[in-house]
């Protein structure tokens, strides 16, 4: 049964591969509003998924979760000279409420580091009160002029994370476990992407931070995607705000405050990142379907029996669902779940059950040599008593192969360098590695002409630099979204 | 040790006692804009405990979440004319963005209808695409000019259901089991609140519904709280967006919406009705800290055998927290607890450890009578080797004494009257039950003057009318927040 493309091939367009992925996986649409966007079931089965994952991994750093106003006095934002700089031709003011005029109009927040620096000031008074570790899942507000889904958005859901401490150091080093053990675990280990962990240069650092750490992932096109950040904000929030204690000896000091933040971004970066011609592909860890069982045919108890085979995968702990809609064909199901990214289908028919098997059928197909395997059959019979075995296998596997992909991909689409003309050409179709000597601001203001950019820096071993001073360190040049 | 009151007595002042209790057990604050509320971390984990279980049965109930846009165009407001009616006051407006006055102005969203029955009306084709269920997690604006923290504040949190049907009939039943099994299940047993479920009178109906469901909950002052509302839509929503679908005969047809909604106000209610002279008290199903283990003094190994003791009842299920503070005075510390409600506290010292016990000091103690029972001490030495089994039936015995109090206490303070001066004077106290034949429309816009509303009404065996025109309907009487 050959299939029809139901999407434009990457090669022929990727941006408008994207779109028709977020169509026909029934994953976002465009909001009524210019920039919105409406976040269809799936799309947001696959956020919560991500929240979850988030979530669980901040708590376990210590921070806890709190709420504070979408709406922010105006006054906050230009209290910090920088940030109001960074942010003032993206806000969204309200002027009229409750009938009337405002006399003092309200930004829809941009993000947070204002108002919650009101009040961790209001909280921090002695050292006892170090570190304060908050965090928040909220929607933020950029107006965006030129948006796409997911990526940018005039509104976007986010965690922002906010933490206040009694030095530097103990700043640094929260914000860099942050960076590890929250967003990079996550993303290797749950979206498996082979993300570069990376300092941003001053050029693209965020507005009022000293430094600011960034996660890049490779896309199918490839081009970088900024996956989250984290920013030492120095005491410059802490100054504007007031953020002070008393140290164990009796004198007043000011606060050093740290931000970091993921959103809904994210969900962009995993289509990209992983989808192929036949649409998403969804890691199993991060699945919110990982496995669909499908009645091929409704005749004598293959429904019933469907049924007692999807509770036994759930049972066993596999995120799975039942589809039985026997009166769409066969091939029309395939191409949804395909589109969707589920990684197993288990189709199951009379004549299977008949031959106490079912047909697995794989989303991921390693390569030949990819990841070292031999390539596998994308269909394969599985006696019906070994299938959650099978399926559990099946799910650890797809997860290491993607991430090999990814990993190679990323691999062969970067190339190191010694010149800006070389980088620039590099940037085309992938990346570029290049000794940040030989750019410097300089360079990465030519650069930014052809729309290259410097995605972070890195030191030799591909570490994380605590300083943009430190010699010997490499950049990493890019288109980006 | 006689303990100096913390808070205001609810005898004396219950709306000082209520902010007392916000500030003290460090549940939420007032944010800088007026009617904003900043929810700290204490109030945001039983906000997402509230989460967590209602979450859990909107999904059991077949509905997915989704998002839609906080900017909804003012246009679709105007659609539907009592809607926009409604809400008109409240509404804050954005009309700048970008930099740019906005030629069409933005409204913020003060609760979802009009843009989600913009894209049901694209989604929904035919009667396949039925039933369409909806809900989301998101934040409201409706600009307060009498804010009061979790009751009535301008951005609230909340879910939103929102559902579309082939048949009047069937949206009914929808929009009736989210309120049986979504609402009342968790309220009376998550919450141990012995809500009233009813309809709304036309006078206290949903701008846009046909009909409001609600469900009464009694403040330990004697007011009525409306802890959450289902509504039909009749095709109110669908005629002004156009929702319509292909039957099975191929007739274009109009479909019936449903919405339905629980908040931030939860909290509020929560608070008001379980707290008392010493704190909030959390019913153990709910809160996000059912017991304490507190080490009374640091000396030998008693921090590391508490923390021992703590891994053990959380690998039971029990969610427990560690409290080493022996810097920090036992009283403070005992007060602190008691301010948040934590239900179970394990006191624990090395005098304890020698005899195998801890000290187990219950937040509830069922009077001599309530619920049957004789009353309890509030401390109990616990022998160590049967700590989780002791925790776990206190945490048992709390939730259902909560629930017998607050059942006992709505119960004694309601009395059925059968003249407007009686139901105006009982409202004073408590809660009246009175003929709605002998209320009506006239005698509801009366005791409105007295700010005495009808809180809902029921048929005569308590259960929920299908319409208030229904013969011999109860009228339920009460002051409100």
């Amino acid at each position: 049964m050959a299939k029809q493309p139901v999407l434009t091939p990457r090669a022929d367009d990727f941006p408008r591969w994207y779109q028709d992925v977020l169509q026909k996986a029934q994953l976002a649409e465009n909001g009524p509003v210019r920039g919105t966007m409406v976040i269809r079931p799936y799309g947001y089965s696959i956020w919560e998924r991500m929240q979850a994952e988030v979530d669980e991994r901040i708590k376990a750093c210590g921070a806890e979760n709190a709420y504070f106003p979408l709406f922010i006095p105006q006054s906050y934002l230009e209290r910090e000279a920088e940030h109001v700089e960074g942010f003032s031709p993206e806000l969204a003011v309200v002027t009229i409420a409750g009938g009337k005029d405002l006399e003092e109009p309200v930004v829809v927040r941009p993000t947070s580091e204002t108002v919650i620096g009101e009040f961790m000031a209001k909280w921090v008074q002695s050292y006892r009160d170090l570190p304060l570790l908050l965090n928040q899942w909220a929607n933020v507000v950029r107006w965006e002029l030129r948006p796409r889904l997911f990526l940018r958005t005039s509104e976007f859901l986010w965690q922002e994370g906010h933490t206040a401490h009694a030095g530097q150091a103990d700043a640094r080093a929260y914000a860099v476990r942050i960076h590890h053990e929250v967003y990079e675990d996550f993303m290797v280990n749950v979206l498996a992407l082979p993300v570069v962990v990376g300092m941003k240069t001053a050029r693209e650092r965020f507005a009022g931070a000293d430094n600011t750490m960034t996660l890049e992932a490779m896309m199918g096109d490839g081009k970088a995607l900024q996956m989250a950040t984290s920013h030492e904000l120095g005491q410059n929030f802490a100054r504007a705000f007031g953020i002070e204690f008393l140290d164990d000896s009796g004198t007043q000091r000011t606060a050093w405050t740290t931000s970091w933040g993921s959103s809904t971004r994210m969900v962009g970066g995993l289509i990209m990142a992983h989808g192929d011609d036949d649409g998403l592909r969804v890691p199993p860890r991060l699945a919110p379907i990982q496995a669909v069982v499908l009645v091929v045919r409704d005749e004598g108890d293959v429904v019933a029996r469907c049924g007692a085979l999807t509770d036994q995968l759930r049972a066993a702990g596999i995120r799975v669902q039942l589809d039985a809609r026997a009166d769409v064909s066969m091939g029309r199901r395939a191409t949804d779940w395909e589109l969707k990214g589920v990684p197993v289908r288990l189709e199951v028919g009379p004549r299977d059950l008949a031959d106490g098997v079912a047909t697995l059928v794989r989303r991921v197909v390693s390569k030949a040599g990819a990841g070292g395997a031999g390539g596998e059959e994308r269909k394969q019979p599985v006696a019906l008593v070994d299938v959650v075995t099978a399926v559990a296998d099946e799910l650890d596997r797809q997860q290491a192969a993607l991430l090999a992909e990814a990993t190679e991909r990323r691999e062969s689409h970067t190339v190191d360098v010694t010149t800006l003309d070389d980088a620039r050409e590099a940037a085309g179709s992938g990346w570029a590695r290049i000794a940040w000597d030989t750019v410097g601001p300089e360079g990465e203001a030519e650069l930014a002409q052809a729309s290259v950019s410097v995605r972070c820096l890195l030191r030799a071993d591909g570490s994380l630099p605590e300083s943009d001073d430190e010699p010997g360190l490499t950049a990493v040049v890019a288109r980006s979204y």
